[in-house]
């Protein structure tokens, strides 16, 4: 069996027993019941992902696939192509936004060429390289379905070699121009809503490109005709090698049972292509912020999911992971360091005397 | 001149120089203009605050002011009122949800005894106890204005040590039973707003205690009349020494010129206190999460701040101020690290050969 196939197959469900236990502690400590909100709810969550009550999340990681669209000669983007592979080499370099956010927050992060339009070489970049950019899906077909495959597998190997390393909570995120507009098509299969609902400005479009943008997307749906019942479809036809890419790295988490945070609109793209490849993933998934591209609502309604950072971000590479990072265990510190209330009360027999007097 | 006075008249507007300097160079950065959304917002404010472009924040602590309320008397809390003394030992001891959250972000915290109701001793706890526990102000005025003053001041002292100390990050928190409804009658004073929509379940009250805390809330103000344009009058009146506390900690952190965090609605309360003392205090301000507490959202519509975290967090104890020191470090860590578009371009003369070829 393929690894696609094999992972896809190989996904199960949150264990109930240990989201019980985890519920039952968090009940048991000293607070008001359900008083911290979604750090609660997080902290269940971890425990369904890993069986375990409480965890340490000593290796954290935002893999980051970048890749180049084809699409983008269509005049969809406000930037030029060439940013895919300059931004791609300051990932590298370290003075990005997810660059710094991550090293503030004490993670790292793992950069994939998975379809960089540039024959490209840094210290450190790993070449998966499918194709050097997907073809233009206005026209036909962004790549094959063997490529969609590839692109899904190089995902979830990324994962698979990370939670090897000892990785133990991911994040994900990409570096593509053009990739609001395969991210917008992509919902707007799955989703069936109009571009009106699902397309935004990108990193900052006129008001007469934010119309073509509208229209291109539209026409790349309606040539290609996209089968939302086969998520593989959708990606080949209307996605990226990032989306795809990321898509296998969603579906590799939830395999190895570790959490996985859902940075922006393009990661929640894929996340939602995971997501109708097994619907089972959502139990690992994590969404950071509120992204402020239109379609990310939508897709996280879809889901079933609600952010926990309020940030008005739209700058994508990732960048909401490790704020989100902190959050997630900011919720397993409170399950695994708060006392109970039995704990907090058991040496306050002077206390008693003190609230007699 | 008093220290009250002198802290409320010393108090000066941001840096609007620094302000534009700090916007200026985000608008450099390697990202679309404001992608960074509130991250870039907090950045600016923070120089607004200091005069630098950027910070380190090296000390971060969140201030507890701890002290019992006379109005638990008529049954507003689910509580007992033995434990406000319990919790404040355990914060010393680190096992609450501030310790852990604190520890985690690398912070501090300092417990301020300003009116626990029992003779309290305990390694690290400091004791500026004003009397023990306010009066019920069902019945009559919290406290007198002599007291709300040196509540007030208790707090202006409190942030002056620590700035003495070496911290530039303050969180503001609490502990004191029955003080949602002393910070709802607060809200209430300032906002002329109706007890529906200010008064809300605390930490867990049934219908019938609702309706009773909402009455009994009612009839403080009515009894005492409170001066919604005299903030000491209403601090005095139907506040608690918690909450007056606080509001000197605003008031003091505005007179430092170092941010300080709002927490959930008590500390929200504080700070509109603060606010009507000297709006100048806003400039000071950041406000963490979105509280469950009804009141919370009329309070930060009038300040006119809006929260980065999207918790459901109903804790208090400065519960939140930890989890948004972490996205004001974050803020920071942008305008600091980040590569300039040019910076970020510069090494990229081989790029376009790449680009060419």
């Amino acid at each position: 069996m393929k690894l696609y196939e094999k992972t896809k197959a190989g996904i199960r469900p949150a264990f109930e027993d240990s989201m019980r236990d985890a519920a039952e502690r968090l009940d048991k400590l000293a607070k008001p019941i359900g008083s911290l909100g979604k750090l609660e709810d997080l902290a269940v969550k971890i425990s369904g992902m890993t069986g375990k009550q409480s965890v340490s999340f000593e290796k954290k990681i935002t893999v980051i696939m970048a890749a180049d669209n084809g699409v983008v000669e269509e005049g969809v983007s406000s930037c030029p192509q060439a940013v895919t592979t300059i931004q791609t080499i300051n990932f590298l370099k370290g003075v990005t936004g997810v660059c710094v956010l991550s090293k503030r927050a004490g993670a790292d992060i793992r950069v994939v060429d998975i379809g960089v339009g540039s024959d490209l070489e840094y210290l450190g970049l790993i070449n998966r390289k499918i194709r050097k950019g997907t073809s233009n899906m206005a026209k036909g077909p962004a790549m094959s379905r063997e490529e969609a495959v590839k692109a899904i597998e190089t995902g979830i190997e990324m994962v698979s070699q990370l939670v090897s390393e000892g990785y133990s909570l991911f994040g994900t995120g990409e570096m593509g121009i053009g990739n609001t507009s395969t991210s917008s098509a992509v919902a707007m299969t799955f989703l069936g809503c109009s571009s009106e609902a699902a397309v935004g400005k990108g990193a900052g479009l006129t008001e007469e490109g934010y119309d073509n943008k509208k229209s291109v997307i539209e026409k790349a749906i309606s040539i290609n005709r996209p089968d939302p019942m086969d998520p593989v479809d959708v990606l080949s036809k209307v996605g990226g090698f990032d989306i795809a890419g990321m898509t296998g790295c969603f579906l590799g988490a939830a395999y190895h049972r570790v959490p996985i945070v859902i940075d922006g609109f393009i990661s929640a793209a894929a996340a939602l292509a995971a997501y109708r490849i097994n619907p089972l993933v959502k139990d690992f998934m994590i969404a950071s912020h509120c992204s402020e591209e239109p379609g990310y609502k939508l897709v996280m309604r879809e889901i079933g999911l609600e952010p926990v950072l309020n940030l008005g971000m739209r700058l994508g590479e990732g960048s909401g992971c490790p704020l989100a990072f902190n959050v997630i265990e900011a919720a397993e510190a409170i399950i695994s360091q708060m006392a109970t209330l039995e704990e907090a009360m058991i040496e306050s027999d002077f206390l008693i005397d003190i609230r007699e007097k």
